[in-house]
Formats: C-alpha cells, sequence, structure tokens
C-alpha cells in the first residue's frame, strides 16, 4: 500500500490525486494534506480522507482549523508546515502539486528522507533541476511525472535504453490563443486566456498554456527528468491533446502515449507505476474524434518557447529567473496588472538584467529567484 | 552476434532482412537462406552474404545452382530444403518470411531445436497457433513479430503486464480500394489491386490488404502471438499507415508505435531487440504529414474481417481453411482466373462447407488446409 503525503490537496492536481485515492482505497491511503488557504475544501478532504496532518497557509489559519478539529489532526502552516507534510513519516510517496516556486524545499527535504516523489510541481525541476536529480540519484528515489506530456515520455521510454534515443517530442495544444496572430494578441481578456480548448487546469497553467510558456518550462523539465541535451527535446504543436507527447528511437520508431485530456491518467500513473489499475472512463475513441492536426511551433510567435531553449541552454540561474518572472508576470495579468501581450516582453527584460551564476547552490537559487520577482514588482511599477 | 537463417530470401521482407544485415554487418551473419525459384537474386546474394547453405524450390533449379557455385555451399531442395535452412546448427535466429501455409513446418522444426524466431509468415499462427505457441512456450523460444502492426504491439506492450490490456487496436489503411463501394469494385483491375496506398509488398499481400483479409489474418496471429481473446482485439482504419498499432490498458492509457511505413523497422527491430539499432532513414515528420485519419471499419464492405473474427472465434480448423482458401482464390484472381469482387464469396462457401475438427494436430491441419485448396479448385472449375 501507498501512504500519501500531497502538497497542494486543494488545488486542480491534488483534488483529482484525492480522487485517484478514493477509487483504490486498498491500494492508497493518505496521510498528510496541504491546502493553502481553501479551508472549505480542507474541512471536506480531513472528513472524507482522515489525514494525520495537515498544513495551511498561515498561522491565523491553523488557529481557526485546529480549533474545528480538535485534537484528531495535528494543524500546521507555512512553508514549514508544508515540509512537515512532504517528510512525514508514515507517508512513503510524496504528491508536489503546489504551483511555483515554493515546491522546491519540500521537495528537497522530502528526496532527503527518501520519499519517493510523484512531480506535478514542474517549477522544481525548472528552477534547481541539477540539485534535485542529483539528491535524487544520490538517494535513489524515483521521481514520477505528474504532467501529462513527460508522464507519456515515462510511459514510452519504459525498459528501453536512453542511450538509443533519438528525441523526445513534446506535444502542445497551442493555447487558448493557438490561432490568433501577435497582433490579434492585443486585446484578449483574463476570461479569454482562461479558455483552454482541451485541458480542465489551474489558472497559472492554463495562462502558461496560451503563450506556451508552459511547453518552455517543460523542456527544461524534461532535460533534468530524462537527462536528455535540449537539441534531442523537440515541441510539435497537436491541437487535440490526444498523443500527449512521443519519444523516437535511433531506429526511427516513435513510441508514443495517446488518451482523452484527463490528468486522472497521469496521476494514478505516477501513484500505480509499475503497474496500471483500472480507471472509470470513457476510452479514447480515434473514430469518434476522426482526425489529429500537427503543425510546427513558431518561435515569433511563442516567444516563450525561444526563450525556454536559451536559458535551458545557458543554464545556471537562468531558469530560475525566467521561471520566477514568468511566475509573477502571470499573477500580474490574471489580477488585470498587465495585458497578456506584454507578458513575454517583461519577462525577457529580467532576463536580459540578470547576472547568470553557474552551478549554483539552493541559497542562490532562492536568491535568483527573488531577485527576478523583485524586477517584475520594479517594472511594473 | 546473431546468425541468421532466412527462409524466403528472395522476396520483399527477405531482401529488406538482407539489407539490414548489410548495414550492421558487426551485429549479424547469414548462415542459409532459401529462395523459391529466383536464381538471379539468389546468386547475387550468395555472393554477397556467403552463405553455407541455399535452398532452392526444385531439384533442377537446385542442380543448376549447384554447378555454378560448386562446393562452397551447399544447395538443397523443396520441402525437406527450407527445413534444413530453417534448422541449419549453425543459425540461432530463423527469419521466416515465405508466404503462405508452406512455412508451418520449417517454423515448427527451427522452434524444436531452440531456434528463435523473427516471424513474417503470419499464415503460420493463423493456420497453426495453438501448435506453434505451445512448442515455443515450451521450447522458451521468443517469437517477435516482422509485421509492422504484431511490431507495434509488441513495442507497446514492452515490459507492460498483459493482464492490465484492455484492447489491442490493429489500424489497418484499408488498401486499395478502401473507398470504394463494393458495387464500384465490380471493375477493378488486377493492376489496381496491387496499387498499395502506403506500403511496398508482396502481391499476395497486397491483394490481402485490399479485401482487407489481411488484417482478418493479423486479428488471428494477434490473437496467438500476445495470447489475446478476439474480444479485446479492435480494428480501426487508418489510411495513412502512420500509427502502426495501439496497446490500450485499463487506466485508459494507449501506447502507439508510429512511423513512416517501411518495413525495415519492424524487420530490424525484431533482429535487435532488445536492443534498437541505428536505421538511416528519413525520420517521421508528422508536421509535414500535417493530419492523420481514423474511421471504423464497415463488416459488410470488408466481410472478410467478419469471417476472421468468426473464424478465430470458431477456432480449431476454420482460421487453416479460411487461410488455404484464401491463398488459393488470390492466386486464381491475381492470374487474372476471377474477378476482385467474387474473392471473398468463393472462401465463404468453402468456409460453409467445412466441418471443423476442434483442437487438430499437425496432420489434421495439413489435411483441412490442403482440403479447402481442392475446394478452390473445384469451385474455380
Amino acid at each position: 500500500m501507498k501512504t500519501l503525503s500531497i502538497l497542494g490537496s486543494t488545488g486542480s492536481i491534488g483534488t483529482q490525486t484525492l480522487e485517484v485515492v478514493r477509487s483504490h482505497p486498498d491500494q492508497f491511503r493518505v496521510v498528510a494534506i496541504s491546502g493553502g488557504t481553501n479551508l472549505n475544501r480542507l474541512r471536506e478532504q480531513i472528513k472524507m480522507f482522515s489525514p494525520k496532518l495537515v498544513s495551511v497557509k498561515t498561522k491565523e489559519l491553523a488557529e481557526e482549523l485546529r480549533r474545528e478539529v480538535g485534537s484528531r489532526v495535528t494543524i500546521v502552516y507555512g512553508e514549514e508546515g508544508l515540509i512537515e507534510v512532504a517528510t512525514h513519516p508514515d507517508a512513503n510517496f510524496v504528491v508536489t502539486a503546489v504551483v511555483g516556486s515554493i515546491g522546491l524545499r519540500p521537495t528537497i527535504e522530502a528526496i532527503k528522507v527518501g520519499k519517493h516523489i510523484g512531480l506535478a510541481n514542474k517549477e522544481t525541476l525548472v528552477s534547481a533541476g541539477h540539485i534535485v536529480m542529483d539528491l535524487a540519484k544520490k538517494h535513489q528515489i524515483p521521481i514520477l511525472p505528474i504532467d501529462s506530456e513527460h508522464s507519456a515520455i515515462y510511459q514510452s521510454l519504459n525498459s528501453e535504453k536512453k542511450e538509443q534515443v533519438r528525441r523526445i517530442i513534446l506535444t502542445a495544444s497551442g493555447g487558448s490563443f493557438r490561432d490568433k496572430t501577435r497582433e490579434e494578441l492585443r486585446n484578449v481578456s483574463i476570461q479569454d486566456a482562461l479558455k483552454h480548448p482541451n485541458w480542465s487546469m489551474g489558472a497559472k497553467i492554463t495562462i502558461d498554456s496560451a503563450t506556451m510558456m508552459n511547453k518552455g518550462l517543460e523542456i527544461i523539465e524534461a532535460h533534468w527528468l530524462f537527462q536528455m541535451p535540449f537539441d534531442k527535446i523537440d515541441v510539435m504543436i497537436h491541437p487535440e491533446s490526444i498523443i500527449h507527447s512521443m519519444v523516437e528511437y535511433v531506429d526511427r520508431a516513435i513510441i508514443a502515449q495517446l488518451g482523452t485530456p484527463d490528468m486522472k491518467v497521469p496521476i494514478q500513473y505516477a501513484l500505480s507505476y509499475p503497474d496500471r489499475f483500472e480507471l472509470k472512463q470513457e476510452p479514447l475513441d480515434l473514430t469518434k474524434i476522426g482526425s489529429l492536426h500537427f503543425q510546427k511551433p513558431d518561435f515569433r510567435r511563442f516567444p516563450s518557447l525561444k526563450m525556454a531553449y536559451e536559458c535551458g541552454k545557458d543554464g545556471g540561474t537562468m531558469p530560475t529567473v525566467l521561471n520566477a518572472a514568468n511566475e509573477e508576470i502571470v499573477a500580474a495579468f490574471l489580477a488585470g496588472k498587465v495585458p497578456f501581450i506584454e507578458i513575454e516582453s517583461f519577462i525577457e527584460k529580467v532576463l536580459d538584467q540578470h547576472l547568470k551564476i553557474s552551478n549554483p547552490n539552493l541559497e542562490e537559487i532562492m536568491e535568483a529567484d527573488q531577485w527576478a520577482r523583485k524586477m517584475i514588482a520594479n517594472l511594473l511599477k
């Protein structure tokens, strides 16, 4: 039986993870959860899954929840709370489903105490891939991706030899504005940007899909997760999001994973690996869909993609800054402070001013992350 | 190093197998070949690959070739010659690339003496699947499919658990007449039927593609090869032949193998398994192809598919009769003796008159095979 800690249990991935748990009660048990500020949902989850430990964002929220649940659940808070959830001694598997670089330290602490990781928090690998992967290797910890693309690659690599891979092909829907020119992006609204054509996801990742920064971050994530050089990682626009990604081998055979766009598949795969469990869901019927389409991404239309390749190849603190600047400017866009069309130029300005540190330690990564956030704040003033 | 015997070295699969051998001289060596009546090609192959043993169709051809090559190559002939090639003591891997049920006995003899099998002769499994698979199991011999669809399934099953498979999906181009109604099939010519939209293959299999009997035989082949019940084997028309087949798992994830339609990929995979070797070939570019299409096959349009499912489920000698009747009527069509539109009705008549033997032994299979061939001959009189 897998005993789970879930970082970010009230978000999109977190709630779907709990649905997977609920449909396989003989396979999974929830030990600890963290849920930010959404007390209502946390109350339901405590009732249904009886975790031993729950973390919330602030001391005040923790006190409020503590009064309600009494002594049967331990309530903690803040970054230290997240780390307590990530390292709970009764859990053997940690799902990191918080959004943004806040997931970094808890993930590192979980690896250090031997937890297996289901990684939905791609910013962890983008920000500090070399540190996380070195630690995982040292502690012999598997990192199972909970991202439809990386799960597809993981499944397509199954038992094949890495040196026989010719390239990885990440598919991308192209997001809510795929067919718009940059000119047409001038007047799009927040509501329009939040309408993803295929996937139901959180707000931040939906905006990242519209700029294709999500794919950019995934390129860097794939680089670390599969230890592939950037020139062996390609991106292909595939509007239907049915082929979730592919691996091409030296013999030109391509192995791909397909399915309906449903995050429960990669979530459950990470939890059930190396087995597969029944997932009650309408199976994919390609004859109903009729056709699948593919096109090359245009770097001028999607400058985020180009920035991500460049930052990935540059290495050091560049991906950290890319990620942090993106988080802040997307938050600003969602708050109505900046138009969609300007997201990339803000990030570019921050990257231009960054003095890269090569092979940074965790502290230097945290500093670069904070620096980038401040830079965005200054530019927004 | 793999040492090879190739049954059917002068045919389409045989010559491509030799091309694979030639591009990896450090990995493969040819020990024995059989080549029917094509002496010219056999002469070239003897020159280039220096096999120790060569088999031809008749005593006369053997004598002719023997006079030319002298004592450096042993020349044999007929079915016994095929068996000598299949069981040559210096070979550890046998590629069965002859067409039709003539491949059955040599394959069985090869398994009995411990050869690993690269199976391009699907009629072997269609005619006598239970005998061949039981023997392979008993002798712990891997049977590696050399059929793009079954190779795709083999690759997609790689290290997964069979009991976690929900269904196998064989893709089918639909052949040269996919978009014609049955009415429009009345006046098609042999030349039209031989124009396969995607694959360059031998004449018999190209006609089988046009009737979709090829897919029917593949259903039965998949049943034996992957030990799957028929209700877990589906067929989907996919005109571009890019997705070579797929496996759906219980979690609704589908794993598929894709590539350009080139038989060298499955041939080399069977030879290189569990490794993959470089194959110099233009890689698949889905963005150039642009779109892939899928549709349900219509059993009334393609009665061969329906007959194959029914014979497969019926079992016993029914698939043997289906296969032998089909071989004979396709040969008659290629000889201009019967119109394309009547192929299926001839087979149906033979099936209707067959008294099934359940769980037949090899002799009973051979008898049923001969009976079906005679029945077609009588019907053609």
